[in-house]
């Protein structure tokens, strides 16, 4: 039988998973990655982890097990150079060549790129955009991602740094963002500008206090569903600004899907419906029914391992 | 010699030229697209130009002339299917085939697509983008176009009209827009929205009434090089929101260039200096020094031809 392996770096932990042609995750493991401040031993240890994965499946299908290649979903991954670049939040510091440090263990490509690129390139491969030749995928979260397909290859720019969305400035002058500068998507519809938008909604209703404690945008996933007027808003205002973001990246590309993923997307549809009649209103007349918004349909926590996995398919 | 032919396709006349490998326009002819209400004629009466072309041409060489194609820009076009679709500014109605009607004459490729396209891949093919595999070409006119280069192919998207980042929102209910939305990119940096910016303006000064007479974008320009500090104004304004969109490209595909073409855009300092000023503001830290904003080397009334004959080289 012939697997994939998909590496998800996380500056925590590091997941790793034995993946079918058809993407099952037949094995699944995981390192701290926390724990490393050096690569090489970082490596040397998933690789023995690989050994151990491919060692399991080997005695469970009684037969050789194949190795097509391990691919790597990592923040700041840089598909060109296949190197994590100095990230921020890692304890291994400097540049992370992946593909020259596995080789020194096994002779398989490495492909390697970031998270939200893997996430689309995995939907592509296993998922519900099987076929399609142009598409996008946002991802919600801590941040606010995106991986871009045009004419069935995934998007890296002259730089491998393309694809990101989340960081097109929306409003001129807008919230202030972690990257220095005013407005970006990500400030309005990641969890943490959900949840601002929340307090501020909140705030103008007279109701917010400080002392309210911590509010998390489940908790006002869960206070939409309840019917909570202000949190039926804050998704409504999260929509509307989403679909707009999405309209606009139509106009490059004209995809034939948007997909969506990440916990704050996991709402349902008090984000979804106002998203998509955001989407209506704000899509140029020439574009109408071209394109439709649809949720990843890999499962929350498969994709990364899925998406790094099929990284792989686009050297074979 | 081999030659390639552009097709300028516009709403009163058609130019057509007949352009060698290296992008010399050696013939050039045209025709009233507006004295034809049926496309058969249309076509019937540009073939007989095709032909006097390349009479004309083969005598001047003394030697067999081979067309390795006909390529046209028009507005409308739709690369995927060949065709005109019910453009409004047309005498001609209805589905305008171009590839099966100039068959029934000539039996080389017919490569069609929007004018914008044409002219981001002229600059390709011709110009200053030649060898770049990753570029955006933004059109300043009547309307404000764009065509994107990806990995060396020009972006159709899943309907054939990608590229259209004129019609990018720019500002959530901002100005009203010939398409129908608001706030598009077009309402602001064509050479309408130039002249309202510059109205608005002279407005809030005090300075402006009605019966000042009619202005346009080139006079704007004038009064800027002649230090009027309205229209300075004006094109830093312009520059700012130009370089603000061009940024948020930048976040989509990560180009090594982005050109900028079309009448406003020859102002040159009042409007380059504000926009590289912005776009550098704009511009998402992980990109910064990675693209750089350019002006056409196209000549103005050379690239709608190059443009289009370049596309012949799509097909090659």
């Amino acid at each position: 039988m012939k697997y994939s392996i998909g590496v998800d770096m996380g500056g925590t932990n590091t997941d790793l998973g034995l993946v079918t042609e058809n993407g099952n995750i037949v094995q699944r493991r995981n390192l701290p990655t926390n724990a490393y401040t050096q690569f090489e031993p970082y490596i040397k240890d998933m690789m023995k982890v690989v050994d151990e994965m491919l060692e399991a499946q080997r005695t469970i299908d009684g037969e050789a097990v194949h190795l097509d290649g391990i691919g790597v979903g990592a923040p700041n991954g840089n598909f060109y150079t296949g190197c994590v670049d100095n990230a921020p939040n890692l304890t291994m510091k400097g540049v992370l060549d992946f593909g020259k440090e596995i080789h020194k263990y096994r002779d398989v490509p490495v492909v390697l790129s970031n998270d939200a690129n893997a996430a689309a390139y995995g939907e592509y491969v296993y998922g519900g955009a099987k076929g399609m030749k142009h598409f996008i995928m946002f991802t919600l979260g801590t941040g606010v991602g995106s991986g871009i397909v045009v004419d069935g290859k995934l998007v890296h720019g002259s730089t491998g740094a393309a694809g990101e969305l989340g960081h097109a400035i929306l409003y001129h002058h807008g919230r202030k963002c972690s990257c220095g500068r005013e407005g970006c998507l990500e400030t309005y519809t990641s969890a943490r500008g959900i949840v601002q938008t929340y307090k501020e909604l909140k705030a103008e209703s007279g109701e917010w206090k400080d002392e309210n404690g911590e509010v998390t945008s489940k908790m006002i996933g869960e206070l939409a569903h309840q019917g909570d007027p202000v949190a039926l808003k804050t998704w409504a205002t999260v929509g509307d600004q989403l679909g707009l973001a999405m309209a606009n990246a139509v106009t490059f590309s004209a995809p034939e899907a948007i997909f969506l993923m990440g916990g704050p997307a996991q709402v349902g549809e008090p984000l979804l419906k106002p998203l998509r009649e955001a989407f209506d209103k704000y899509l140029l007349n020439i574009f109408q029914g071209s394109c439709t918004i649809r949720m990843s349909e890999l499962k929350a926590n498969e994709v990364a391992i899925l998406g790094a996995a099929a990284l792989i398919k686009m050297k074979l």
